[in-house]
């Protein structure tokens, strides 16, 4: 199945990029990021026109890259721009592909197609997640053997929460007054899975983040939000029972799904917090917690389930579809219908 | 090569069964078995028809099986006995297969094909490694990366034993009147591999096992029988030159072969012996020196002869035969024409 | 890609071979090889025809090599000389292939292809790493993940080094008076890659090996000599600036590539020294040196590159193509006309 190119993707953090080459595979393609002096960033293809080294071996030398076999150097629009052999002609020939980059609320995002499309206005908001005053956010990435949809489905259900991470739920112990929605929404081609519960026992994770005396239970929202190709956000909060939503903590959440290949996924998180924001013991505590969840309890559960489908056609193994299953499958058909719209245009022009 | 369905092939022993799921794959389709509250054996197929999570991941409530992933639980009959989500409708195809248990002589057999055709009266008769008085069994358990046929093979022409266990051999020190017998016996389906050897100097195994004073040589018998698809029972035993069969202890040892997939077997064995039952030291050194030459000589040979061969197709490859391979080639037609003839009928009634 | 398979190339060292069984496979084939008793050196196919066990682990008896499965003995000539087995009668179809090997120069060639054209007067010469008076040679072994032409490319381009090999180069500090000259030159069907440098700084390597006052700096010589397969020698040497070849030390390193498969290379090396030949220490600085810079400079970057090529096949990729590229493109030609050659006489046979 194809990929969608003509999207942003999440590249990584912007802290992640220097002066010091950062490899990374995106749609099965090998790029090499960088920064240059004056701090632009710049994504240029990652094997060399030459004998076909990874780039992201190599060294930026005058804001260029140098290959670290044979010291070709490529600039930022991905030209050679200095050969060190024979007589120093660059061949015609001698090129990669440069990736138009865009910055913004902390993360590095990448166009992987046609590179006159690429609008940096369009970029997905996730502003809940930058850095900015009275909030705190912490990072994580995985890299996940399973393609990135199976990723997207886990995130678009969270009813798996109460079965999969049982000691983030208190499912055991729901009050005769506790009340749940979860729904559906389609904004455009943005698609949400919306969910509340009324009446929730307090859970570990808020009563750690509450200030002042923590109520026994509370109004929970988890509202998850899905734009193309695969770009989440949560926005997950509790407050006092029938209170409006600043009345306690909000711990949003990105999950950015990359494809590195067909078979496996980058992943992504960013969590930021407005409670606490200063307590590196919470930092720490919530970083590992979130790591072990996502690693040992969604992660191992999505590469069996993978390993168990033995394909990336999910609809060609005819599976049970439960209520549940409602926004995951609107994303997915909203996705696939992008992607068929782009390969006609593809072949159209051909 | 398709494997024979209507048969029953060992899934385990009677002791691995629990309310605790155990999941293993059999004839490349994944099983998650588990034990009711009335102590009944279940089987069910082991992919959730929803997301297709592992159900053997899942737990057992109320004598159904949940799925670790979104809840779904089935019953001992495979159907979907309740969904968690929304109003709780139980969609028609929520299912997995069932598959017919039985257990006998302390192993759990499964039947992989047409249900309505498992007759527990043909399971194989082994109750010389059933626990019974007198005896004392050990048990355990491989997994081997080749095609179960190649095991089969290594079982049925013990021919090899001098080169593959020189230490359990004493071919360098037989004796002026020392005779051996090989031969092929078939009984309805049933074949015999049999080799009888008079006066053979004592081996370590049998001098360790023997009451009372040890002959310097004796008369070894070791007869194995193999049923279709690859159950193989090892009646093994020495006696003083001449004496009758229960004059020195008896080994008797199950070999059951169940295919994982193509490539890799579940190897099942179980040891009985008739002296030193209440030697634990000796269950110690029996399990110790039967696992290392199973993993280490027949294993080993077995794994490397499967990647030499690189095909499950033996005989595509021309196998030079020797008079030791007339029993595995016997099973290996007999098992050919069963899997030929069950294919024939399935295609028959399509 | 086929294979050239009248040719010979590198087995291993002399010394490698005993009567205890070495195998190895080449160009896809298992080869099994011992000493006779009278020292003579024998390949047989690794494969043992009756059940595919590899007859490399076997044990040598009477000259003949022994399968370490049921024990048949194939002789020098591939022959089956014993069948333990039933009446002992040997089956006509139980043989292996006999190699062709020579010796010489401390190196096992050995002739893949028809054995009535292996021609002994046609191994390679490389008597400048055969032990001799006034030399002392060191040897190593590599296995590379990739395609032996991707070997040939890197040692047939050693321009490479300033880049991959920083720390043998002295590219930084070159005076105004440094020159260097690069070729190459084609002797029927053998190819050079040349290399001189005028006035090079002293090397740290030829600092440590040099005899008396060392220069500041030299001229140096590197000249690769390909022959097909992929049997190469280097002339590796430095003299006071001006001098003549013999006025500094010499080191000689020959780079035997012999494939194992399409996607992995045996890599024997050879290095001679005629500088403190009696220095132990010397050995293990050199050896430890070598072996380092190959295995986590070279053949981290050539394995890099093969996985970046996902193919054999580097003209089907369109590479850009640098002056210093000559050489290896002229190796790689010269050898694909043999092959095609080779391939065209055997169809006009059948």
């Amino acid at each position: 199945m194809a990929f969608l190119r003509n999207a942003w993707y999440c590249a990584g953090w912007t802290n992640e990029l220097s002066d010091r080459p950062l490899g990374r595979t995106f749609l099965g393609e090998p790029v090499a990021m960088y920064r240059q002096t004056n701090g632009a960033a710049v994504a240029v293809g990652g094997r060399c026109p030459h004998r076909f080294a990874p780039l992201s071996m190599g060294k930026v030398v005058d804001d260029c890259i140098e290959c670290p076999y044979h010291g070709l150097r490529f600039g930022p629009s991905g030209a050679c721009s200095h050969n060190p052999h024979g007589d120093g002609a660059i061949p015609k020939a001698a090129s990669v592909r440069a990736y138009t980059l865009a910055e913004r609320d902390g993360i590095v995002w990448i166009w992987m197609g046609d590179q006159t499309l690429a609008d940096p206005r369009r970029v997905p908001d996730m502003h809940e997640i930058a850095e900015q005053q009275g909030w705190r956010v912490i990072r994580g990435e995985l890299k996940v053997k399973a393609h990135y949809e199976l990723l997207t489905d886990n995130l678009m259900d969270l009813s798996h929460v109460p079965f999969l991470h049982p000691f983030l739920s208190n499912a055991e112990a729901l009050p005769a007054d506790y009340h749940e929605v979860r729904s559906l929404k389609q904004e455009g081609e943005t698609v949400y899975s919306l969910h509340t519960a009324k009446n929730l026992p307090m859970t570990p994770l808020f009563a750690m983040l509450w200030d002042g005396e923590t109520p026994a239970q509370g109004d929970l929202r988890a509202n998850m939000r899905w734009e193309a190709p695969a770009n989440l956000l949560l926005d997950v909060g509790m407050v006092p029972p029938g209170a409006p939503g600043a009345a306690g903590p909000s711990l949003p959440i990105a999950h950015l799904l990359t494809p590195e290949t067909e078979h496996s996924t980058h992943y992504f998180w960013a969590l930021a917090r407005d409670r606490k924001v200063d307590d590196a013991q919470m930092d720490g505590i919530l970083h590992a917690g979130i790591s072990d969840v996502f690693k040992n309890e969604d992660e191992r559960m999505i590469v069996e389930c993978a390993h168990m489908m033995d394909t990336n056609d999910l609809f060609s193994l005819n599976p049970v579809l439960l209520q549940g299953d409602g926004p995951s499958i609107r994303a997915r058909r909203l996705l696939r219908t992008r992607i068929d719209k782009e390969r006609a245009a593809c072949e159209a022009i051909r």
